[in-house]
């Protein structure tokens, strides 16, 4: 911990990246990663330049054994001024938690709220119907007493596998919702793959044109392999907050066809090498991506998707060092 | 083969894809494949909709053994008006052993002449200088006696891993030689995955501006997971023509640090779902897309790249049915 660089000043990255791999990515992961692992691995990416780490979730210990280490592992986490840890929060109970461990001085500093752009998604992922979810964010809210950066996600908000299109009229009701009590980042997900170029770059300039005071994130799963081509509508359509985890890992299994579906995030060795490639600065120090990713991979056991960490970084990169360097 | 549809008249379809699978994808794998399997999988190319299908090489046997059926499969591919086959040639031999196969009425109807942007991978990857290659090349138009549709290639058009990057002037000197002795379409490709939105955008306009006579085509391939963003710049930029394959089999083998590397063509599935979910029509019929992917995975007997095969088609797709249903 005492090795760790100083947080890179806004100003020296055009895109800041919230590494997901520690919540999302470990989510469904069926195997218990110790808390030791997780810690060194977080601060690994705070080392190489992520100002943004989906640390974990104050979820239900018995229906979520992985993130039953959620104080534990915060506790352990080095401080620095610019760097956020995320938590997600599902409940009232889990902001209760958050606070205390606040109270301490290592809680997380980002929460993120999620509402589903669809009932039945809502339904069958929250257990709520979204008017009872909306209360239910509402309370939240109120429990965490302005202590914490609030992220609303509004999930399925490109098209959801159970009900089709969705209105866009409805996910700018909800960034509204969200904005009126509060939360400023809005979070807009793909959560199963289904949004194109076109939808990606149609719904983010809605949101910033109707909500010029909103941070739009976009949090996009690579389950079609649209993951880099959907971020680069986004960032062409003003969006400068993405999400990914390494190895493209996590997401969101929804049963289909053919086999339970590739699923995973937006893989961040390909998404740093992408945007580094074409003078887009992440921040991120490229020297240890492909280290990182391997890191990984050997703590999952298992090869991950990222094509980067087989073929190797773009030689043809024009930034050939961090800017933290 | 009396079961196949009439070719698709061209106008109704946006993009002309090209089914590499026999040819580029088949050229690295270690397995023979029997020429009955190829056949039978050409024509469900030609069934589901491909217009092109690059199928065959005219290649030493000795050298690529897994070609040493050229002639005998061609003979039994089915033809069709407005359906391409292409073959590549690598010298004048080879285009000798087309022009005896054309004179018998099997052979290919489309011929392919690689160039290299660099003499490093000229040297490496076709045993000749670049001068020494257009000589060649010019023979083998020559030889070619104006039979065949001539389809020109520049690989490492948009960087070289050898030589770094590429003179975009000297892309656009090796388009007017090939313009100059009457090949009109033009193959920019992405030898090992190292363009981006903005080189690709940038070179194939100004392909498009110095030679609007030229037919342009793209053939990049996936190393670092780019396949779909650079083809969607190319479109925007106004490329017509795309080259793909089934799994994503397939590409130039290029060591790198991290082991041999991810090196398939942009995979079919994946960018056949991917255009028709933006309503652009790729004239290949959707819903046998799943099927033939499933059963190009059976004959090579792995799990190939496509993440749709995985996943399933985008179910938000706007066009439902086929073009030619």
């Amino acid at each position: 911990m005492t090795t760790l660089r100083p947080a890179l000043a806004a100003d020296t990255r055009d895109v800041v990246l919230c590494e997901c791999f520690a919540r999302d990515g470990l989510q469904h992961e069926p195997g218990m990663m110790a808390t030791q692992n997780k810690v060194s691995l977080i601060e690994r990416f705070v080392d190489m330049g992520f100002v943004r780490v989906e640390a974990t979730s104050y979820s239900n210990p018995k229906v979520i054994p992985q993130f039953s280490d959620a104080s534990d592992l915060l506790k352990q986490l080095p401080r620095q001024p610019g760097v956020f840890y995320k938590a997600t929060c599902a409940n009232v109970r889990a902001v209760e938690r958050a606070m205390a461990d606040d109270v301490h001085g290592y809680g997380a500093n980002e929460i993120s709220l999620l509402v589903s752009a669809t009932d039945t998604h809502s339904l069958k992922n929250l257990v709520r119907t979204r008017d009872e979810q909306w209360l239910n964010i509402a309370n939240m809210v109120t429990a965490a007493q302005n202590k914490f950066r609030l992220i609303g996600t509004i999930s399925m908000a490109f098209g959801c596998p159970f009900e089709g299109a969705v209105n866009p009229a409805s996910v700018m009701a909800d960034a509204e919702k969200f904005l009126r009590i509060g939360v400023r980042h809005i979070t807009l997900a793909d959560t199963t793959g289904t949004a194109t170029p076109k939808s990606t770059s149609a719904l983010f300039k809605q949101l910033q044109r109707a909500f010029p005071e909103a941070c739009a994130i976009a949090h996009f799963h690579d389950t079609r392999g649209t993951g880099l081509v959907n971020y680069m509508a986004g960032f062409e359509a003003g969006v400068r907050y993405f999400d990914c985890a390494f190895g493209g890992v996590g997401g969101h299994p929804v049963k289909v066809k053919y086999g339970q579906g590739h699923t995973g995030n937006v893989c961040t060795e390909d998404l740093v090498d992408f945007f580094e490639s074409m003078g887009v600065k992440t921040g991120i120090d490229r020297a240890q991506l492909l280290d990182v990713g391997q890191h990984c991979e050997d703590l999952l056991a298992r090869e991950l998707s990222s094509r980067v960490l087989r073929s190797g970084l773009n030689p043809l990169c024009p930034v050939t060092s961090p800017a933290h360097s």
